[in-house]
């Protein structure tokens, strides 16, 4: 079955979908998007997903491409017309089309809005269970990571660098030797004292969604967590490691710059919680 | 007349023409791209601006679209569509089209390639003698302003600000208190000691075509120049203010977030830096 994209109010095979070439995404990266999961044909955490990409486009004072309601209609409609029951839906929201000028158009014009899904195999694919290896890298972003903005290009080079690396994720290191966050991941520790370790929010990180389950999941279980930042010697010291994202959930981080941490496997708190969210999005679907 | 964009080895209308949402330009900001001044028919400074792309290209590792010989012949193919004589043309590379995936796709993929062109009434209008405010604003930027990469929304939002300030550009300051360069523009002063002053070349800023050639001209004529950077007390103490571009040349910088700089008129080196730098293309067309 070919794929279909929603693009500004049309329904399009997805290898014929376009858009302008002065859509200032294009041009500009003045844009921002969302990743959401889809299990047994349920939407997992849509309000969360659709409160950021809110906050996303207030900060760059984008407006709403259609009211939230028709959003949500789009959505499922995409999600509909591609049969996907397991897999995710992508939303992308720029400025608009406008003739090339940095600031904003004088002229009021309409956001573009591309909705995209696929189908994937998880996440109760055991062989996401297993462990994977980071690299780290400066983290040389701009400062406003906490805005979920398409100009992922060091991101883009970070992952990359880490592929080659033959490792699954690169994770960010500040100036200050403190992790800020993966190329696509938020970054955990459990500590040398078995707290639950994560940086707090603010413009260094994306505010996870997956970050924030587990950081509830987390306390509901009686696990002891604190909100700070961790440097790169205390990660190869940790007991365990985990990055999170909405694909990932809460997958185990093994190997740092090839580098074991601890002693290689997943570690106790990682598989607790990752059995937590895979039972989060089970209880969604459910629902 | 309408307007013709190339797309990817298509001449097409301007409003018609179109790029995957696929491309990861769009997805990802993952591409460069250059904008050369054309002045009675001929493309101003061809060769540093090609230069330039191709630095941005082996900076992302993105494969030349087309040779060097065939990108001439498209620009100015687009160039003599448009019938533009005094303009721009504006050259945007892409690393493709490929299913989304933060890494570089697996499999060997066609860079994007979109060229355009536009007619602009400059540089020899009196109204660009003229002084300009600028507005000072935080660089929030990445760590590679050296390529000119298509991830521009930190200089969208401090092109806005200027802006809504009544401003023409905005300075970016480094947390150092030292300023890099504008939204769009290389920054420089002449300090009290009647020495030309701008940044040196870094990741901290673009390396402007402008920007060497004022640096060449000033030289020549026996101006004295020092790269180093300075910092906002001492622009507000400088005796002249300017920016570069390839659109603006030197323009004289007479405010900045609402302080007149010296008398709060262009002063004698930046007028004379602009007449040489309009001498510059004027040459350049005559040749």
């Amino acid at each position: 079955m070919s794929r279909i994209a929603y693009v500004n109010g049309r329904y399009l095979p997805h290898g014929a979908a376009s858009v302008a070439i002065d859509d200032r995404g294009y041009q500009f990266a003045d844009g921002v998007y969302e990743v959401a999961p889809v299990q047994g044909g349920r939407i997992i955490d849509l309000a969360p997903h659709f409160d950021r990409l809110g906050a996303s486009l207030a900060a760059l004072r984008i407006d709403d491409p259609v009211p939230a309601p028709a959003l949500e209609l789009i959505t499922r409609e995409t999600l509909a017309r591609n049969r996907v029951a397991d897999g995710i839906v992508y939303l992308q929201v720029t400025r608009g089309v406008a003739p090339r000028d940095h600031g904003f158009p004088k002229a009021s014009i309409k956001p573009a809005l591309v909705v995209t899904a696929k189908s994937i195999g998880w996440p109760t694919d055991p062989a996401q269970d297993l462990g994977v290896g980071i690299v780290t890298t400066p983290d040389i972003r701009w400062g406003r990571c906490d805005v979920k903005a398409i100009g992922l290009l060091p991101n883009v080079l970070a992952k990359q660098k880490a592929r080659e690396a033959g490792a699954f994720e690169a994770w960010f290191v500040r100036s200050d030797g403190m992790v800020s966050e993966g190329a696509s991941t938020n970054a955990w520790i459990v500590d040398r004292d078995g707290r639950l370790v994560t940086r707090p929010l603010g413009p260094e990180i994306l505010p996870g969604i997956t970050r924030a389950t587990v950081l509830e999941l987390a306390r509901t279980a009686g696990i002891e967590v604190i909100e700070r930042p961790f440097g790169v010697d205390e990660l190869l010291a940790a007991r365990e490691a985990f990055l999170t994202s909405t694909t990932a959930l809460a997958r185990a981080v093994v190997a740092v710059d090839g580098r074991p941490i601890a002693n290689g496997y997943p570690g106790e708190i990682t598989r607790q919680l990752r059995g937590l969210c895979i039972a989060h999005y089970h209880d969604t679907v459910s629902a």
